[in-house]
């Protein structure tokens, strides 16, 4: 090869590669260093080829000088993907917040015909947003079938827990985004639904063979492929039953095989995040990418290392491992793609009109998921404690300083008082008296447990602390009431523990539209009389 | 009147009312929501022919859209204010935010030409920001004189405690805003620098007669008043010996006796914010208005009900208690403040060119003021405390996930532990024993106290309390290192109670720039070695 070919053939490599970026501008305000991809780098990388980026944090007109000052920097257009499944506001402060799929999920077993309508619409806001802000390629629908409670990274992220249900929803989803012409992609092939371990952190391993596949996993996915969805991201999880050597992510089994011959997939195969450690605790980050690619994966997202990735497949290619048409066909796959973007982007009367604004339809899946026991029961208290459980306080998206969850209990006499990792510990290690009570105050209690699933493996350990403190709580007779935003699973728990009247309230969702809800209907109205809020904030401090 | 020449002078009226929006642009983004006017009434004053919006939140790069928008919807200018005397970044994210005026003063006392130009060099990077960003009136230089160690509210906002100080580095960083054209405001008359209390919760009393002004107070205002500053804003403090009925803000013989005569002051005399409860406590919404522009104000900046206040202005020009001449030549000072203003706009020659990016200036600034005692002597710890006190966590504007106040300690072996007003309270209430040590654990300790001043009157208590549990920490040998970020006040008192081996910082500044060079002294090189603090964030959930 000569040097102007190695050059060539390099940026041919880089194209194929997506690299993690903040949407802030400036490097000082990244929220993830460690993952997000600095202005220098990138500039270099988009210089040499890059093929696009996902990008999140900051505000979506942040995003938009962003996307645009991105695409005039790079000669050929860029793929700019977001992580978008539950509305643009979910990564982009400003956009739609949406509540979880879930939530519509809940509300197709009561009414299917409903759910459908608004998973649709659910799909339409996305892409609408997304195509404003200057996205192209959302990485969504999630296609998993949640059929593990425990699951740490799928649960309410699904459209629900049975293949029918998700099937119909996520076809719905994607025909409302389709609406606005970005790129779809559905996620995580060929299942991430079943696993009780976080593949961010290890690599789970599943029994399955084809046959169960065909049976739930694969059946989202085979109709999705149907109504032309345009990528697929690969799962971080081991399949050992169909291949015990690797991945699916690295498997020519699941990627070639199954996905490009079985089920006759022509689209862009892309890879979920490498850097996560299912992946990068075990492969390089070279070798990785490698493996990818020879397993069939058109787009190498977020590699550890990006110059390395480019270099690993570069050198792989010259020892013949990889062919050149290979990557050629990657490509293609990819500019085909992004021409379909293109024709869409050139004609607005392409686009149809949006039903109603976000916030409408959040207010009504909200509405219609929300679940409740002995509303308008939480009177006045003169001294009463508002129990808030998050994970992390600091940029929490859901909290601010008038959150509903902190305001509503203020004006029915409740002061706030928030649990978080950062803070003191509430626990005392024993499990009949959880929490220490002296600590909190003996008042009566309002308890507030924003826990979405179980996070990165230390969800399951909250779940089980809070149950025996629920318990705790309402034999000192202190449980005033109670919500939960997020977990179905607590939920069905914490119902199956509480006395009958005990006003307690259920939502998958956990921003302010669902702490509204829930609150409003729980608490007396006389109490939070009036439509103001804000004048519950009676000090120019508080 | 006939109804047109009412309908025609309550818009006059109307013109010299400035409100208070978010800088986001939805209603529910609003952090302040009591205090924020919301989009619906914003419009509707508007068109009654509003004369300016104070704003603040969000990011800059919503604050030009919004500033854009603002000035389409109005048929004349706006003026838009912003409280940004520590940078545009200090309300708006990804402006910049620079260290505390205070850190200034603190470098002019040995060596008073360098903080000369630093602090034009602080005010062209403020007024070039602002400009850009589509403020056009910057609500500083503070000239008041903090004489006074417990102010709870200027404090380290103040330039310095001694009238030569606060007057040659305000007039140099007048110098260097107005390069840049936009409007300014020397705050707050007649100096608000030796108060105990906090004019947002209560109404301060001075003793001070008009000779001790004239030797202390006046100093810097007059020196602006000749360097050509647009517009002076009240204090809401009472001067017994000088007007015996009304706080200045309201007082004929402050603002237009001494102001207006004797200062000889022709710009623009702007309110403090109406709203402040050293008003709002005493006196309704449309009285403090009508009052105000009794007493010779020009704009009326945050009345708590601002239809109120223009009807109620109205009536007393009805009445014949104000002259519509008053209202015209207000009016008309505003006019010619605007006009000096688009004048600039209209020549961007006018502009010099900044001298160097506002985060070397922040850097240099605090490099300049940070104190320091036993560098680099805090060492590796295996299980050691990094107990950080910060008022509020919840959108804490230095507080983000890499802040280096966290990430620092923690390549040191300190793991945070956050104490906030939200949180679990640490205090036992003791006097001797202040800190529950078994709530926060017998470890080395490395303490962080984010303490400002004494913001909203709670600084004193909490400074006693700190003080107190240094004294503790230090008993039972385990401090290991301190850092103040804020007070210097605190800081001459830990400085007299701390060992003289325990390595400990002051910064005025709370920034993240102050937090990595105030721990990158303290703690051992080899520890935190190289640049990559990304690195230390291991682990993908981290």
């Amino acid at each position: 090869m000569t040097e102007e070919e190695s050059k060539d053939l390099r940026k041919k490599i880089a194209e194929l590669i997506i690299v993690r970026i903040s949407g802030y501008h400036e490097d000082e305000q990244r929220n993830y260093p460690r993952w997000e991809v600095n202005n220098e780098e990138l500039k270099t990388l988009i210089r040499e080829g890059l093929g696009g980026v996902i990008i999140l944090g900051g505000s979506t007109y942040e995003l938009q000088s962003r996307c645009s000052e991105l695409q005039k920097l790079s000669t050929k257009k860029l793929l700019i993907c977001a992580d978008v499944e539950e509305g643009v506001g979910q990564r982009f402060h400003g956009g739609t917040l949406l509540p979880p799929p879930m939530s519509i999920g809940r509300i197709y077993n009561s009414n299917p015909k409903k759910a459908k309508s608004l998973a649709e619409e659910y799909g339409h806001c996305i892409g609408n947003e997304a195509r404003l802000n200057g996205l192209n390629l959302v990485l969504a629908p999630i296609c998993d079938i949640n059929n593990n409670p425990e699951n740490p990274v799928i649960n309410i992220r699904a459209w629900g827990s049975d293949p029918l249900t998700v099937s119909e929803l996520t076809c719905a989803f994607h025909k409302g985004i389709k609406k606005e012409g970005v790129l779809t992609c559905a996620k995580h092939f060929p299942g991430h639904g079943d696993t009780n371990h976080d593949s961010h952190l290890m690599l789970p391993n599943l029994k399955h063979d084809l046959k169960r596949l065909n049976e739930i996993e694969l059946i989202p996915f085979k109709s999705l492929i149907e109504s032309g969805i345009d990528s697929i991201m690969t799962a971080h999880i081991k399949l050992e039953n169909i291949d015990s050597k690797n991945p699916a992510t690295l498997s020519y089994t699941i990627l070639t095989e199954l996905l490009r011959n079985q089920l006759n997939f022509n689209g862009l195969i892309v890879t979920d995040a490498l850097i996560m450690e299912a992946i990068s605790k075990i492969y390089g980050s070279g070798e990785a990418a490698v493996l990818a690619i020879k397993a069939g994966a058109d787009l190498i997202l977020m590699p550890e290392e990006p110059f390395q990735a480019i270099e690993a497949i570069f050198m792989a290619i010259k020892k013949g491992e990889i062919s050149k048409e290979r990557i050629e066909r990657s490509i293609l796959r990819k500019q085909s793609a992004l021409q379909r973007l293109s024709s869409k982007e050139l004609d607005s009367r392409n686009f149809q009109e949006i039903r109603r604004p976000g916030k409408l339809l959040a207010k009504e899946i909200i509405r219609d998921s929300l679940e409740i026991q002995n509303p308008g029961k939480i009177g006045p208290s003169s001294n009463g404690i508002n129990l808030i459980s998050v994970e992390n306080a600091i940029n929490c998206p859901f909290l601010n300083r008038p959150a509903p969850a902190i305001v509503l209990p203020k004006m029915a006499g409740y002061r706030s008082l928030l649990i978080d990792k950062n803070g003191i510990s509430p626990w005392t290690g024993s499990k009949n008296e959880p929490l220490d009570l002296d600590l909190i105050g003996k008042a009566p209690i309002l308890l507030q447990l924003f826990l979405r699933g179980n996070p990165f493996d230390r969800g399951m350990e909250m779940q089980e602390n809070w149950i025996n403190a629920v318990i705790q709580i309402q034999e000192n007779d202190l449980l005033s009431g109670l919500v939960i935003y997020g977990s179905p699973y607590l939920w069905q728990k914490i119902i199956n523990i509480t006395d009958k009247n005990i006003p307690i309230a259920f939502s998958t969702a956990q921003i302010q539209e669902a702490q509204t809800q829930a609150l409003r209907r729980l608490i007396k109205s006389e109490v939070i009389r009036g439509k103001n809020q804000e004048a519950s904030i009676n000090r120019f401090i508080d």
